[in-house]
């Protein structure tokens, strides 16, 4: 097929690859110069603007955006719409708030033009394991473009499908990334009591490779985490600092609006967020407030 | 190798199958006769007692005890420990406290007998698939019995390993079911929030298969949750009442000795107590509190 993908950065410049490999006539576009120079080298055709890479498409024209949601998302299928007529399709594969994907499908329904919203997992491993991909839109329209998401997906029949209306696939990712957040922060407290158990003398390398083998918590992330205790156990050079990118905290959100407790999606989110704070003022209100009633030492800074 | 096995259930009595594949000779256990007889079929050397099991094996003996934790497994330790002599080897395989376990092996070792706590992982997928073992005790006595090790394992160079010194088996098992309860966590209340979303009608059982190919998230426990949605996804005959083993708790009792925080863990086991609360005492206290400064309506029963 032909299909327009603009951002190249780590997902999308991976995904332009996984594209070519599968034989798709991919034109590119991003904002850094030496982001389509490098995916031309690779076999993608280059445009220089918006309204040139839609003019390199065929109608009715697909357009795969991959820049980061929020405003730059906004922007950038609004751009891409200007020059877009009656017919095309333009998928978001970011990660997306679940409400702006239903807003763009209106949006662009008013004009004729179809919006695909795709979450997609994978990271960086994508671009060779082939990326999960949860798709939402009119059915019709996904499947007239299955081709790509077999090709981007880690088996033709594997690893992706079609979950509902549009905002669906940008749903189903964001509470994917929810469960992500309790895994990994499950995974991470497991670990740092084996570290802090020194009695034992401990070798977290070989316990994560014990594990990954017919353990019930084999999984990918216990691959990863795996990997790299391999060679780095103590990680002392790992500033305690884990940033979020919204999928968590929206997922927070979305509980709590439809009355659902998720105690363990919430607390992984809020150790995020104190992972950030050097100094909580609820810590130091504790501190002196054990002062004033059992006269405690406090440590002043 | 020659080795007796006492302990013939869900997980003994496919551990027994696993070892007669791998042609070891196994003398088997059981309170109950019939669990005995069964493993003879199979192929086992049946003992009516815990003496005739020691005696139908040649010296130096190796027993693995797989019985329920705590006293259970301390009067069969100490029953078997009554007929084995110096040189001779008890495998503890159960999900023991590894508090017991470090009591075991210096008790045993005054009567010059050797003690393994092996912290075994694969449920009833074991017998098919391998069990994960995560092994304690003396470096020398473990690798005496390698072989036994390799015909449970996965592969005989995956999924088992020594850890440390006796007590570390059962430690790190201990931890890996902290970070089970976490994880199983996690899942449950992303699916609990999709299943919640009516608007989207969301197929839990498609996500979970997407989700089981190239996502982040991708594990055994997904592939478990994917196997148990196939058949039913609304799970209204299944009793929301979670029961825990121990270890968990343990888990939690662990991290606050050794001052680690571990708020995933902690909840997931509290998610789990309160499951078995039909009326917490805390929730009409709650109520009842809101009706006193709020005249908030309060639900009578």
């Amino acid at each position: 097929m032909e299909i327009g993908l603009v951002g190249l950065g780590k997902m999308g410049g991976n995904m332009v690859l996984r594209l070519l490999k599968g034989g798709h006539r991919v034109v590119v576009y991003d904002v850094i110069e030496a982001a389509i120079a490098t995916a031309e080298v690779a076999g993608a055709v280059g445009a220089r603007s918006l309204g040139e890479l839609v003019k390199k498409l065929p109608a009715p024209r697909l357009v795969w955006v991959m820049v980061p949601s929020g405003k730059i998302t906004d922007d950038t299928i609004q751009s891409i719409a200007e020059h877009l007529e009656y017919g095309d399709t333009i998928i978001d594969g970011g990660n997306s708030n679940y409400k702006d994907s239903q807003r763009h499908a209106a949006e662009l329904s008013t004009k004729g033009i179809h919006f695909i919203d795709v979450g997609t997992s994978g990271g960086v491993w994508g671009l060779t394991e082939g990326y999960s991909m949860m798709v939402g839109g009119e059915k019709e329209v996904v499947e007239r473009y299955c081709s790509i998401f077999e090709t981007l997906a880690p088996a033709p029949d594997k690893g992706w499908g079609h979950v509902g209306p549009a905002g669906a696939g940008h749903y189903v990712k964001m509470i994917h990334n929810g469960i992500e957040y309790g895994m990994m922060q499950a995974y991470a407290e497991g670990f740092e009591i084996l570290q802090a158990k020194k009695e034992f003398g401990l070798d977290l390398h070989n316990i994560a490779e014990i594990w990954r083998q017919g353990s019930v918590i084999r999984s990918w992330l216990l691959d990863l985490t795996s990997n790299l205790l391999a060679t780095d156990q103590d990680l002392k050079d790992i500033k305690a600092w884990v940033p979020d990118s919204g999928e968590g905290r929206w997922t927070v959100f979305e509980a709590v609006d439809l009355n659902v407790a998720a105690p363990v999606i919430t607390l992984a989110l809020q150790r995020r967020l104190r992972s950030r704070s050097e100094s909580p003022y609820s810590d130091r209100l504790l501190a002196a407030l054990r002062n004033q009633f059992g006269g405690h030492a406090v440590t002043k800074l």
